[in-house]
């Protein structure tokens, strides 16, 4: 099971970069739950969660995973997210955690804040 | 208070790095959480908790906080703990989670797993 969450956490990353909402909803159970970040009001269900991450589709941008943890049914990982808006970049590296049911997300929690935001010029 | 929780997790490492139990122990609410890996049966409250430090604060050991992320009341990050055995050190870097009230860790979440393990000699 630790080899498939690993997976799942790799095509993660790889798609947020793309901004491949569809692709990414899938990795999502029907019910899962996301709370990014944590303290905010969390997004309940494939329809939510395809909202919040269309938000952000159209941005250009490229992500790394850093280091992952793989812990009985769930995964801790660390990984970049670096924004390019014109000659700026704009990089968030989050924590953050998954929990997972027949090799579905059910529970995503993002761990920044706005002091995170790392701000130069591409 | 994401100053707070960030001294706190600051703090933490250092004990933890120490083998300090009962200054570990103190920095957890009366009826915290600790689940050290993920998937693990939980240790529940003080005397719990107490025992579980207890079982690894004579190992000779060194502790470094590689980076944190502040969310909401919550923490989580990334350490290492390096444990010398004679001529051998053993590397675990797990990514801890945290949830705090009122100053105290309430919750405490470890993820890591056998396979984190890096053996070499010193």
């Amino acid at each position: 099971m630790a080899a498939e969450i690993r997976d799942v956490v790799e095509q993660y990353v790889a798609l947020v970069g793309k901004g491949a909402t569809d692709e990414i909803v899938a990795l999502y159970a029907e019910d899962a739950v996301v709370e990014d970040p944590v303290g905010t009001e969390p997004h309940r269900g494939h329809e939510a969660i395809r909202k919040f991450y269309a938000a952000i589709e159209g941005l250009e941008k490229r992500t790394e995973l850093i280091t992952a943890r793989i812990s009985g049914s769930s995964a801790a990982f660390h990984f970049s997210v670096v924004t390019t808006v014109g000659d700026n970049e704009v990089e968030l590296s989050p924590i953050d955690v998954m929990t997972f049911a027949d090799g579905k997300i059910t529970d995503m929690k993002a761990y920044w804040s706005q002091e995170d935001f790392i701000f130069r010029t591409a």
